[in-house]
């Protein structure tokens, strides 16, 4: 699903287990809607509504020959299932389920993994099914108008000689990889279709390292900002950032057990000179995940730095205000002093400065002493 | 127990172990009674108080046949237990213990496992006793009047071709699944006893998704308020979703483990056939807890983003009034100044001010100088 | 030990090893009183100083017989050693160490679980032997008095056709039992020394959840008053009843590990008809500590909220007393206004009011109409 | 080492890696001075700088046997490898390479034990060479004149019939140990070398209780003292205990495991009949494990307490300052109106309260009226 | 990669993953530049660009012979393989892709370690692919200069007779090593390949203590600074000095595994006797970790003591302007009160003090006896 649904399809829905927390914190008008209580078996599409037909394209390959070909139906597909050459069927598109459970029913897919293929709401895993393997996963791009990340299911069916991708949308992540069968460039041709698993794979992973990048300059961004103007907003901000991170952190987590799963896997369709390959992804799944580690972290330390400026800000403000405040106080109380009114005249104690020549003066000199000391002892004791 | 134990029950109770955390975090009335020392065997209905008789239906069928009846006295299902056909005995209501026990005697179900049947205030297990395993699970409703989670245990056996499961109350939560089974809908007429539980269980989760999207609206609710109108209140709020989330998770976490190890279970009763569909369940629970988790973070983060808003708002707050009150320093200063006594008759450098012509005005335009010059100095130090 | 330790034992003691921890958070003047450097082997009683005799009291008992007797001196219980009848010894009090090593020597008990029987340190654990099984735990009980938990030590031995308990006091918390075997209820007189072993664990966890019961009342109780009343001893009393918790959790982790071990044990001490019965009682300290993580939970809530209440009132006096001071701000400056001494006689520009017919009412008007408009602003702006 | 280290050693040393941690917390003069780059193998001494021989005594008995001597050059003690009696020599001083090295010749021990055995910033280990193991931990003594914590580290070998302790300085935590060789008392002298290692560890393990000891009272003397005076100085007390409680941390968990290793070996140097007494020790082991972290939760406890007074005195300091000044703000409003020169000559409106016979007292009746009224409503607000 | 990117290098490059979290930490200009979709097998440089030539040297020794040279060309290194003296080849530079593949045919490395070797940003590994071990890891220095921790990739391969050392840069590391072979110190011309890998990771580990070192000092000095002059931007510091920590902590954690993992290995490669010196570099490997963690409590340790201090010295300057500002507003009470102009002739009852003799002195008297009295209560109150 690309994280956007409308869902008006109100038809049958077997298992729209939507990731709410997602819903929720994308804080959109998303709601969960699930009509519990269908049989298990029936395929419905769960995700972000979409118009127009699937399409189907295949690559057909070995080192000698290559086929392409963007075909009408899915039947078109079925011939390939029996030559020794190896097939890359890839679909696009996963609302279509009468063309899927064709492809299902050819390949001798469980229903069960047609259910969840169709349903964008999976957990990236692995399913080990003897003759053939399932893997999902989730293809993750920024959307720069947006500002923000975007996710869309892929799933992927190794059998013998072939690989069949299922995708949400028409995209073109996997292009390099076509053109590298095309060209016949690097080893792919010669390989099989466990290689070719993971070149998609390695495609899907490639993805992530860009997320990080945009993760890493939003961070950097939030830290300067952070700094020199802490306001109250940015704490909204990180916490937009650290909500993104989650999704990233949903969809890299399971899959470095699934990659794993495929570099330690016994299946006969995974080769031992394939394993080094799915070793070297899972190597690339631990990196994002420790970058995304240390970006958790910076996360926190950014909330650190940023509550301790704020309250910083604060106390500078109240430290100044009050400081202003008790600067004049003690000239309020002097001139009070000399606005009481005791009669000069009944005695000589009372306020002889009033009728002093200099009196004035004299009390001016006061304010301007006390002042003056206030300011020395407040630097003196670095409270300014 | 549907959470309302009123504990009027004084009789023979064995082990009314409550979840005290439950209790105390309700803030209800209850109380953990308990009286200790029975013997193991005597079979105690601990939870609410029940008025009223069991309901005994049973559902008979293979691909074939079906029969479908609700019976007056437990021994009526007894014959089932000899036939081929699958039999799904559901009893709603478990606080006749006489019923129960007469079941279990002729099932040849432990008597620990009755007591753990008619006791309420038992945690997810799974447990397998070769001729039958034992499955008891909590299943969560959202009660809309009351505004919070109702949980009910439901407990699950599974023999070699029957299901028995106990409900405390008559609820519609498995009627889509008997609709299956009259309809002949989907597989579940074809597959064994082993399937139905799994349609049973998958009914159960099936729940704790609507419970998921209910959080989820809250969720979001607070999290408008908490930046719009962080009122004290709040707080209680917050830590209220968070201890209601507390009970789902109770149920769901050793729910993994449950589903898991039927999922892995080398047991006879579990054919290979059915295991995709108990790892179905098992993927479901573990999104539940997932996104429950992802909700956690949200919590914790609302309560990040609450506290700091509310600080904000005092600072604010204290800001304002502080500066009001330095800007009205000075001004007072001035007002004392001329409101001093010098005799101004006795020396020419004594408040001459007060003799000029413009003295109140030169006052004034003084007083409004210091009022813009501070306006215009907190303006540029952006402390308004 | 009953957690009372005066101390004035300075005799031959091995390891008083106290948790010291407990007697610092027991706040009491308790010391770690060790004299190490004795052999191992040497029986030493640590624990509180107890007078007079200990208490030995034997039931032994099968299908058809039974007889219960209490003995003047330990050896009057060996020749229960060699009959087939189950025999249940119970010593009460273990200060009298010429006695426990009596049945040690009889029984032939290493010397190291002696040590560990009389000392009264113990971590909850079980240690096997082959020949018998020892088991070490805590008993708790709340003491209304001193409205705190009191924990005394239970000492089991497992042997083929006894059980030996050594318990600190003499108490009633075996008395159901006791009970049961002398009326032939339920099946403990048909069952081996194993299902005697595990009601005796049974009664112990059984207490366990009146503590539990007591900490959700107190805790229930702090909750209300951490919200209308948040005193600054609550903060006091809250870590009390965290460090209370920290007892029950420190006697229930390890025992956990205790009965699981039993339940799983391969030990031929341990008949398979037992099993059943042990992992029912590790069910029930399952929740036990469940419950008791959920009380954690709460008491770290309870001290969000008592923070955040606390911080909140003093926050909301000190906008109260801000606001008020913010109110007459301006009217001391209009009244000191009207104090200046201008010569009102020497300018028609220097404060005409003063000699207005209504001058004195005009500063009244004035002052009324700046608090009205400045209740107004606060009003509006939600600061009252 | 005894943690002093003057570091004027200069020549040639491989391995001074200090931990800096400690270094630093100590926060003395102390410098992480290496010289990486020496060969391994090449033995050199690093702590603290000491003066002086090292002093090598052994003793050597069985049952019936018994000799005890100091011995001036290590190679006296060499005969003793082929006695069949169980031999313990004992090297105080590990400063003197030279004869380290000569005893892990006739020993055949590792030259990498032998610069573990003479560097002292060895972590708690257990290594099994077959023919020996060795065991490296740290004894921990309080010295009451600094008031801290000491460490010194011991290094144990067991051979079939011999145990060699070296330690950095001549200490008496070993003489109980050798006392009771003398007087044969208890059953050492009838068990083996693994035995004697035992009881060499226990008492080891004995010094931490002391050292807890010191630290629970050093705790409760904090707790009464946070509650009674938070004085901003406590916080760098707590956070003192904090890091000495970090020093035995890291002594004994890794302790853990080496005694844990002990109890479990399947070496042949330890008997089975010395595995309970290791297990014994691994218990104690434990015990001072937990206690640790109870302590620690005091300590956090106590931050958390000690925060919340400060923040509370403040507070309360604040609130009475702020209520004081509430006090008198009417009041000096009050003086400052009857302080307004209105002309009451030029019309009756004018202040008519200043010719009043009783106008002064009328004021003074107005202010005390306030300040009650005020009092009054604070008190009701529980404000003071 | 020497952590200064550049990235003019727009060529062909495969797998630029940076460690965005160190670039975003480190806060320079440096992007994640990637041109994913290359086919695996192509040799990209990824790091700091670098110019001139790659150095090749190599050592060749056994007990009795000995050979240096610089070469000039990869190729003049492939006679060793075939040797059976011990090699030790070292390339410093990586950007020669030409060169790295050259040596990579002739020792028959498998293009994906090739791939490793070039890109700068692995993260610590060891593979075993039967006839030889891959190990990468990081060389660690501080500079001085910029005043931070500088990493470098070092990748070790361990063949039969041979050791391929790559680095970034021409580094003096290895140094002491090289010198050792030259003059037959210690035993490393009597040991294989696999001791000369150990003393190869052994000089990496060692640097590791001279970092710890450097930030012992830094958190020294931050700790006393804290204590005597808290100022904000210590904050950032803290948080500094807890980044470059960071790195550090992403390059040992991994470290332990691998050399862990060499130490278990059941490779050939491996001798027996080589295993206990693995062993001890393990040993110092979980000591630079354990410092790392204590530093880690430290650095938290700082932050507490930081933010008390911060929020202390505030307090403080808050409670002394408050209470200076309350010791004023009597006094200013007391002198607006004898400004009141209450008609002294009108009545004998208004403000008689402003006719005695001594009324001016008796104010006087009344605002000192006020202050006075009100600093002994502050005094007594412990506020000041």
């Amino acid at each position: 699903m690309v994280n956007e649904d409308k869902n008006e399809d109100k038809g049958k829905k077997r298992e729209p287990k939507k990731e709410a927390g997602k819903a929720a914190s994308a804080r959109g008008s998303k709601r969960i809607s699930r009509t519990a209580g269908l049989a298990p078996g029936t395929l419905v599409h769960v995700g972000e509504e979409r118009a127009g037909k699937i399409r189907i394209t295949f690559l057909d390959f070995d080192a000698q020959n290559f086929q392409e070909k963007e075909v009408a139906a899915a039947k078109e597909c079925f011939p390939l299932r029996d030559t020794q050459t190896i097939s890359w069927i890839n679909i696009d598109g996963i609302h279509d389920t009468v063309s899927i459970e064709q492809i299902g029913k050819c390949y001798k897919i469980h229903p069960l993994v047609l259910e969840d293929i169709v349903n964008t709401e999976q957990r990236p895993k692995l399913e080990d099914f003897g003759a053939y393997s399932y893997v999902v996963l989730k293809m993750l791009t920024f959307d720069d108008v947006k500002g923000r990340v975007v996710s869309e299911q892929v799933s992927l069916i190794l059998g013998q000689n072939h690989v069949i991708s299922f995708q949400e949308t028409i995209g073109d992540i996997f292009d390099p990889v076509r053109e590298r069968i095309r060209q016949h460039k690097g080893m792919i041709r010669e390989m099989g279709a466990d290689y070719l698993l993971y070149t998609l794979l390695d495609a899907v992973v490639d993805g992530y390292f860009v997320i990080l990048e945009k993760m890493g300059e939003r961070l950097e961004g939030l830290e300067e900002e952070v700094i020199q103007d802490p306001e109250p907003q940015l704490l909204q901000r990180i916490h937009g950032v650290k909500s993104q991170m989650g999704l990233l952190r949903r969809s890299v987590w399971p899959l470095r057990e699934v990659i794993g799963g495929l570099a330690r896997s016994e299946s006969a369709l995974i080769t031992p000179a394939a394993r080094p390959f799915f070793r070297d992804v899972y190597d690339h799944t631990i990196q994002v995940i420790e970058t995304m580690e240390s970006y958790r972290d910076m996360v926190s330390g950014l909330l650190d730095v940023y509550l301790s400026s704020l309250s910083n800000r604060t106390n500078e403000i109240m430290k100044v205000l009050t400081g202003f405040a008790a600067i004049f106080i003690p000239l309020t109380f002097i001139v009070g002093l000399y606005g009481m009114n005791f009669n000069t005249t009944a005695s000589p104690f009372n306020m002889p400065e009033l009728n002093w020549r200099y009196g004035y003066p004299f009390a001016w000199g006061l304010m301007i002493a006390t002042v003056v000391s206030m300011l020395f002892f407040f630097k003196k004791k670095k409270w300014l």
